[in-house]
């Protein structure tokens, strides 16, 4: 049996996708589990729902989140039951339109043309090309790689940094510790779109952000604790960074009295880049429950030793 | 001999993109013309540079602009002498940045996160995919299509009309006066990349506003004069359309006392989404020059029947 204990706004969309795909279905709702020791498969969001201790017979647990690093924290987690991540087409589609569209109002100049029109003023803005803004991603896995596709073929000039060395048809592909700087200084616009790791925890920092050009543009939308605040805001005070595009943050929602919120450099998002549409990643999640039942490796299973 | 008459600003850019094609050619910007009866071709942006009598053997004359319509309204153009448009990639590729980018803004709620961030306010958005943004363009011609790929490259439903039927990937195409309205209704973002002709002048009016879907957004980037200024204000007035997204206008620049500047529901840019890169377009104006002293039909060549 499915215990379904994600977002439960969501409950109707994902119990009609995976319903649509077998009507024979053994699904609930957690307020509706009546018998925990029939539960075999639970779907969750980002952190564990209750006591687990009463599903004796867990097989899996199926996050609707890509970023699992917050799940893998909450000590109620057991530590025998394997744990999948959702990897799926919409998620990527969403944090790409996310980047892109980021990326095009930097090149656009899109605030500049906003401040001109509350002035009233129309502005002679200079001619940019993508080749002159050359962008970096920080992070390769499927989100990275779907990102850095699309601003390719805007014809951007595109360079990936990811911790093991990865191949990608007009990127240039950089790894691990040693090449980062070398990556960096190439980098107009910096992405992070990194795994929320202790190895990638607080990796933006001021020794990271001396190494871009100056002038540079931060974009991260993907974990706020990536992110060394007062070293972001030194960056955007020196002018190493002109601005920065957050959409993460250490606390969420981003308290009011927050100094980003009002920081006429940074932009502020409420962690929208990427959505799980409901229903969109349900035949992964079928299959990961059928893997589940024959004590197969799950699709997108979870390395706890690497985090994600 | 090539006569340079274009925008001064951008002559460095021509002269070394066509001297680096052909370093033997004889190339001069107008005022280093000592000798009128020598010059063959001429390169001009959006109007005669001024008296042309005087250029006994012209035989061509090559706009740096897509819209020639301004070019073709000076009583000074010689009128035996063909005309060509500029089609480049760059422009082409300038042009859907500009549309892709609003596109993006729209689907992601860019105005109302900019408010939120104002305001201080952590908002919970809804979830909205390109699928469910049915997006239409006027004008299927090279900026047309370009557009209508790299929005069907993004998810989102494509359709277009022209004034002759055409037929592309992905994109489901109407055609003449007649089905309008039945392409209107599909209009979730209707987009104007048409050229200004007679039959196209004030073409976006209230008749043609009333056949889209209520809340829909305009996106003029074509010209001016495609649009008749009174009926988009009712129709934002109305609530017909949610907002107007306009790149050109009658007047430019937009007079400052314009009800445009301060209208909550339009967007003003300086007539900047598609950019002529100098340079981007020399092959093909090169390749005009050979044919136009050997007397044969230029690339791009305008109509002046259809008057594009």
């Amino acid at each position: 049996m499915i215990l379904y204990a994600a977002d439960p706004e969501e409950w109707p969309a994902w119990r009609n996708a995976l319903m649509a795909l077998d009507p024979a279905l053994e699904l609930h709702a957690w307020e509706e589990c009546r018998n925990p020791a029939e539960v075999d498969f639970l779907i969750v969001a980002d952190r564990v729902p209750g006591d687990l201790s009463m599903f004796h017979r867990l097989k899996a647990v199926q996050s609707t989140w890509a970023g699992v690093n917050r799940l893998l924290q909450d000590p109620q987690l057991p530590t025998h039951v394997p744990i999948a991540k959702m990897v799926d087409a919409g998620l990527s589609a969403s944090m790409s339109e996310y980047i892109v569209f980021h990326v095009l109002d930097r090149l656009r100049d899109g605030q500049v043309l906003r401040q001109a029109q509350e002035q009233g003023v129309w502005r002679d803005m200079k001619k940019r090309r993508p080749r002159d803004l050359p962008v970096g991603i920080l992070g390769l896995g499927t989100l990275g790689q779907d990102v850095a596709c699309k601003l390719v073929d805007l014809g951007f000039p595109v360079h990936g940094w990811s911790q093991s060395a990865k191949k990608l048809d007009s990127v240039a592909c950089f790894s691990g510790r040693a090449q980062l700087p070398d990556f960096l200084k190439r980098c107009s616009i910096l992405i992070c779109l990194l795994p929320l790791t202790p190895d990638t925890q607080n990796i933006i920092d001021a020794a990271l952000l001396l190494n871009v050009p100056s002038g540079a543009v931060l974009i991260n939308a993907a974990r706020g604790a990536h992110l060394v605040e007062a070293d972001l805001l030194a960056a955007l005070a020196s002018g190493r960074l002109a601005h920065a595009i957050l959409d993460v943050f250490r606390e969420e929602p981003l308290p009011p009295e927050h100094p980003f919120w009002t920081h006429p450099q940074i932009t502020v998002s409420p962690h929208v880049a990427a959505i799980t549409r409901p229903g969109s990643g349900a035949a992964d999640i079928l299959e990961n429950y059928r893997r589940a039942c024959q004590g197969r490796p799950l699709l997108h299973q979870v390395d706890r030793g690497r985090g994600y």
